[in-house]
């Protein structure tokens, strides 16, 4: 197959590039899934849609970038001892691989958790993603060194690794997130084959897609389990923040006494995606031989120099601003929005029960009550795949996320993902009514095909 | 062995890592020098620096991030139809994988050289480094396909490639760049031993860190031979910018007629470090074999979801708004710079030659006399390593990067950069002043070591 010479170029000796000849990850499904629905969006930008987990759009109209950076400027005069010129260079020069609020995070996770880390056992990354893409990239050495996930899980893991063939396993997760016989079985059947599980990426706090917690217990067992497997947890705290305040559980990696837990976080949900910072703690001693004291942060500010050099430093100062407005304190900074995202959820939840609770369980339709995250998750009587999301889109003006779009080892084609965050009350309800009209059409329809009598 | 168990933590069933159980890209030895060298101007903060091939820092003090945020934001405004509120949200809020000022680049290419692309042919990356990273995944499946650098080179290029397990051959540069026999010969040899070389990094104007400028001749013939040997030239543009205004060559990518050419840029020498703002144009084809078409670019975009999901609208509005400042001409952006980096470069050659010149051929001292760029290369009569660069600092306060750290395949032991583009002219007079002392001390000192009798 020849590509058609793009305008202005003659045909003749044009590089030919077949979608075969480039990259695996390029054939990733779950890429193609994402891609797919962000071109559905795209085409029908009228729609009421519960796909994107993205921040709520409101909480930004506020933001003063400007003040935002004099006061992260005004820090970093202060504690490094600098002229007001010097401290406002830092914005606009390039900076350390390893970032430039790592104080400001040190800080916040004293103080909101009892994590006792020093500021050079964080790196501050391009959001979670990037964080993601370091933390595999040092510790899986393929092909032996495989990465579990818990399935469904946030596609930007799995796709983290297929860019950098490390192979991938997936751990079912149960109703109330991974569970740890799940896990060791995992380890143990890998071990079995001559493989390494090295490391398990979870989201114990109402993860996405499937807004699962992780119990205390759990949490115990499962650091446990990695004591006994030498398994790292990179736990993503993406959600965490969204919990009631009297519902908030210790992170695994405020319970790790032995260093089993890398810990990645964002900015991205919490407060300001556009800026595009994230950041990860690795406190643990890397062992080199020659003596040298090096962390795991080392050698992911190291890898990071290749990746993305640095985080944007004016993006590094606004939300640097935004945490010490909120007192140096993550949860000071989430607590201003999850009460947002709880309302949401709710009017979510209160709308599905009126619009679908009445004969919902008769004819299969189900869905899970989280209590914090972005996310609900549904399940339906029939197939969940493109063509039903493409007629919800064309014929309801409602979208949603196919479930089975994170799922890595296949699975999910029967539920859908809903996500409250972007929309405002009056939508989530005009939203669910739309969602109501057409799952009565389509599980009838469907129905009527079923009894319907076939040839077959 | 075992690594010390951080503060706080029991050493009792600890998670043991050792360096070599990490990736191998962290054994990378560019990678360490890189290290050291950061690491010895963080242990001499008073030494005068020839070592950061960075932007003048007096350039920047100028900036409005606010008012450029403002100018950009009533670009999408115009741009795109949308009201003041939804275009200042685009700041905040996620943004598409491709990038968000498009269309600014692709109006520029257009003023500047004549390349006309489609703005979804253009991808706005984190720095020109993530461009890279992106580039060499896309087109090289391992373990047959090689990435080709002129060696030296910029050590991004070899990292990323490193990182992503992409093996790298190094192509020795002449006097005046990449030599298109060399080339010839690699890609004879590789394709000889099963192996194809499918990209070849290239600089053509005033390569970090020799300073090289391809002529137009050897352009046109290098262009010639990638569409004989199918190979993709990653056209790295980084200083064009610099060239005196009568010295400007076109761009492989200008001269392109065959889609041969993927070209990266980056805003950050040209005007602003701390957005971390590249771009790539890949405006190839891509034949699916299912009738869709796609864009090089679109599968770069796809990766970069999974790296670092979008580059930070933020950041891409403060460029956005410098751009439409000059008019949409990446030239015109340029040209308010290039004439300070070439008087620093002027203010370098010429103290080299006040201190220097005289006697310098003699000892065996010399150097090049690049027209642009940042970058001036020295050859010493003498090993020019980590040693010599540390009593460089400790002794005489002038530091300097050697040469073999941007060697891929070896090589440079006897050279070392000088970059004159942080540093003020009094800065330069002061640090060449100490060079030639010290090189006047170390080069007597090992002629007296090479005179003197020894017992071999």
């Amino acid at each position: 197959v020849v590509g058609q010479a793009p305008a202005g170029m003659s045909g003749d000796g044009a590089l030919q590039l077949a979608a075969e000849d480039l990259h695996e990850a390029l054939q990733d499904p779950l890429l193609g899934a994402l891609g797919f629905l962000n071109e559905v969006m795209a085409r029908y930008p009228d729609a009421i849609s519960f796909a994107p987990g993205a921040p709520n759009p409101a909480l930004l109209d506020e933001l003063d970038v400007a003040a935002q950076l004099d006061r992260c400027v005004a820090h970093f005069a202060r504690s490094r001892g600098l002229s007001a010129r010097a401290a406002r260079r830092m914005l606009f020069e390039y900076a350390p691989s390893r970032g430039l609020i790592n104080d400001l995070l040190a800080e916040a996770l004293r103080r909101d958790e009892g994590i006792d880390v020093p500021s050079d056992a964080i790196v501050v990354t391009v959001g979670a993603q990037e964080a993601m893409l370091l933390v595999v990239r040092a510790l899986c050495r393929a092909p032996d060194d495989m990465l579990a996930v818990v399935s469904p899980c946030f596609v930007g893991i799995a796709g983290a690794a297929r860019l950098l063939d490390v192979p991938v396993i997936a751990i079912d997760e149960g109703e109330h997130g991974v569970e740890v016989a799940a896990v060791e079985a995992a380890c143990r059947r890998a071990r079995a084959g001559g493989k390494r599980i090295r490391a398990l990426y979870v989201a114990p706090d109402f993860s996405n897609p499937s807004g699962t917690v992780l119990g205390l217990d759990a949490r115990r067992r499962l650091l446990e389990l990695a004591r006994r497997e030498h398994l790292v947890l990179i736990e993503d705290c993406t959600y965490g923040f969204t919990a009631a305040p009297d519902a908030e559980l210790p992170s695994l990696k405020a319970l790790d006494a032995t260093g089993h837990v890398v810990m990645l976080g964002t900015f991205a949900k919490l407060c300001l995606p556009g800026a595009r910072v994230g950041f990860v703690v690795a406190d643990q001693v890397v062992a080199d031989g020659g003596g040298t004291r090096r962390l795991l942060a080392d050698e992911l500010a190291t890898l990071k120099s290749v990746v993305t050099v640095n985080t944007s430093p004016i993006g590094q100062a606004v939300v640097g601003g935004m945490l010490l407005e909120a007192g140096c304190s993550l949860a000071a900074l989430g607590r201003m929005r999850s009460r947002t995202y709880r309302h949401r959820l709710a009017s979510l939840l209160d709308a599905l029960d009126r619009h679908l609770l009445p004969g919902a369980a008769a004819v299969g339709v189900s869905w899970n009550r989280p209590a914090g995250g972005f996310f609900v998750r549904m399940r339906l009587p029939v197939p969940v795949d493109a063509a039903l999301l493409e007629r919800s889109a064309s014929q309801f003006g409602v979208l949603w996320a196919p479930m089975s779009s994170f799922h890595v080892g296949g699975g999910g084609h029967d539920e859908l993902r809903l996500s409250c965050s972007y929309l405002e009350p009056a939508e989530i309800e005009e939203g669910v009514g739309r969602l109501s009209r057409f799952l009565h059409a389509t599980i009838r329809r469907e129905d009527a095909h079923r009894d319907a009598p076939t040839g077959r």
